[in-house]
């Protein structure tokens, strides 16, 4: 089961709106089929593990992260290939939330004579699959949000320099992480600031994660990298619902895809940004900041994950704050959260923490 | 060797103005006495381990993490010590650099036809007797600064409220820490605001450490914890020579004593402050802010080691910043600190960052 869940974790980022599944199918104590949800969603795990064993999946124990689905869509169940292939015993850590399956993939099975087993390894599934769940339940992704900041918590001098704090082992650990999520998203500042491309680089990525900004106006330049990039790349942005109907038009030119959210007060609303997001098929989110965009989303509990890369560098109090205001009076207030990893990169620290379980 | 220094480090904190020494004597393979520098620096390591040993001393081996004193002080030369037991070989990583010694102690022992051999482990025998070496070689001590933060690098939030940001685990690691320094040193804001007690709790310390304020104008609670217990615990404050008289006098009967420092501009010279710290005699000073006093610190490139304590809490920009004002404009100017040691403490990080060796 480990290794189908380390198979499934090979397509996050390349999968959604699918949910990123391993499967190993086990015969005799050998490996004899191994199958991981291809780029775009399909084919599914199971038919390619299936394809792998070919008749060696006859009376074959089948490891699936995720239960195997009951419904025609573009390629027939997965339960019915397991079926016909002859596997005697499927094991998956728990059913499936969409409610096109919802149990019925395991009732199938059964109903064919197949035994089923649940309850392997549930919570490291749920946290691989959590953006697929995530999006099924609440409609929305999955949020990593990172943020690279010196010692102090600044991510700029007074004059905005900022290239480069971290080292180029953290930004090419960066970039990896990129890759593993649907999207990468930066609010409208950062995209203007910065002008960056937000693709993947140096690592082979054969997909690349869309790019979504967040900008109420669409105050965004018209000539700037991602602009002209937008027909190569995706490039989504969530606008509010007033932006101006010339630069919405502009954008539609460009190749961009818009999102009308939406407002609250005078901001755009951010739940109504995370759910347009989710409705157009994206189950994990990268957020690489600005300050404004990132202490909105922990001011509204939409961080799942939060990476920190530290630099050993200390800019002082003027300097740029990675994190913007959040209106917090009482410490009882302020988002906590637990620590799940630390691991050095080059010359920063990477910690890694995650909404805490209670 | 490693021994030797092990058992010097127990000294830190205890030993000043004199440096915290291990000795190992080693005969036939078998330890037969080790000794380490004694509260208030005598006795030293050496009579300690041939008291030990007795007997056994003769044709044993010495460990030492210095080279062993040449002068009469208020005792005896330890070189002399070890000439009467008979030891037959001395190991110390090098010579010291106090002019009183400065090589005659390995002299004294040659002269009386004892080998010793010097190099082995220098670079860790430099690190635990660096804030002595500071003291004698540019007459300030050792910097170690810690800074409890949030995550995006905040010390209590926008209307001052800071208890607690770190856990319990992250607190008694700070008391251990403040047992190995020779002081603890505060801002005179940190002091006004925190009214702490800087001292070592819950660790059964037989000898607190000297607590430093640094107050330009001694603008400090005359009612206070510090004022109260002046009298228990020593405190020493930096003031400018410019503070008023009868604040001078009036702490001086609290029981402090008083260091006037000069004036650099309207701020305290923190290079004055520190040549009068080590003038009394500290060699390893535990620095616990604030900000400014940090920033200023920093500044100067006089912290030796950064402690940060990191919990998993964010406060957002409006947030006190744990860190004060910088004037860096440039990246390029900004102190940067390398990675020396990472570690989880109960639900907090831990960073230890040095001076770059380069």
């Amino acid at each position: 089961m480990a290794l189908a869940l380390s198979l499934g974790r090979r397509g996050q980022g390349n999968t959604w709106p699918n949910p990123a599944v391993g499967c190993v199918l086990v015969r005799e104590g050998r490996i004899v089929g191994r199958g991981w949800t291809q780029p775009g969603g399909r084919p599914h795990a199971e038919p390619m593990a299936l394809r792998q064993a070919g008749p060696l999946a006859r009376g074959a124990t089948a490891y699936v992260s995720l239960e195997p689905c009951s419904h025609y869509g573009q390629t027939p169940p997965c339960a019915k290939a397991l079926i016909e292939a002859g596997v005697a015993r499927v094991v998956a850590p728990f059913a499936d939330l969409d409610p096109r399956v919802e149990g019925r993939g395991f009732a199938m099975l059964r109903e064919a004579g197949i035994e089923v087993a649940t309850g392997l390894m549930t919570g490291e599934a749920a946290r691989d699959l959590e953006g697929f769940f995530l999006n099924r339940a609440q409609g929305r992704p999955r949020i990593t949000l990172k943020l690279a900041l010196s010692l102090d918590g600044k991510i700029a001098t007074a004059t905005g320099e900022s290239q480069w704090i971290t080292g180029p082992e953290a930004r090419r650990e960066v970039h990896a992480m990129r890759m593993r999520h649907d999207a990468v998203m930066v609010g409208a500042g950062t995209a203007r600031i910065d002008d960056p491309s937000l693709t993947v680089r140096g690592l082979g990525a054969k997909r690349q994660p869309v790019r979504v900004v967040v900008s109420r106006r669409i105050d965004l330049p018209l000539l700037g990298t991602l602009a002209r990039s937008a027909r190569e790349v995706p490039v989504w942005i969530c606008h509010g619902r007033d932006a101006d109907g010339k630069l919405v038009s502009a954008w539609k030119e460009l190749g961009a895809t818009l999102i009308p959210c939406a407002l609250q007060g005078r901001q755009l609303d951010i739940l109504s940004v995370m759910q347009g997001l989710g409705s157009h098929g994206l189950t994990r989110v990268f957020c690489e900041g600005g300050g404004a965009l990132a202490a909105t989303l922990l001011g509204a509990d939409l961080v799942d994950e939060l990476i920190v890369m530290s630099a050993g560098v200390l800019l002082g109090a003027e300097g740029r704050p990675g994190l913007g205001a959040m209106g917090i009076d009482k410490l009882s207030e302020a988002p906590r959260l637990t620590l799940a990893e630390e691991r050095r990169i080059g010359p920063d620290m990477m910690t890694r923490w995650t909404r805490p379980t209670a």
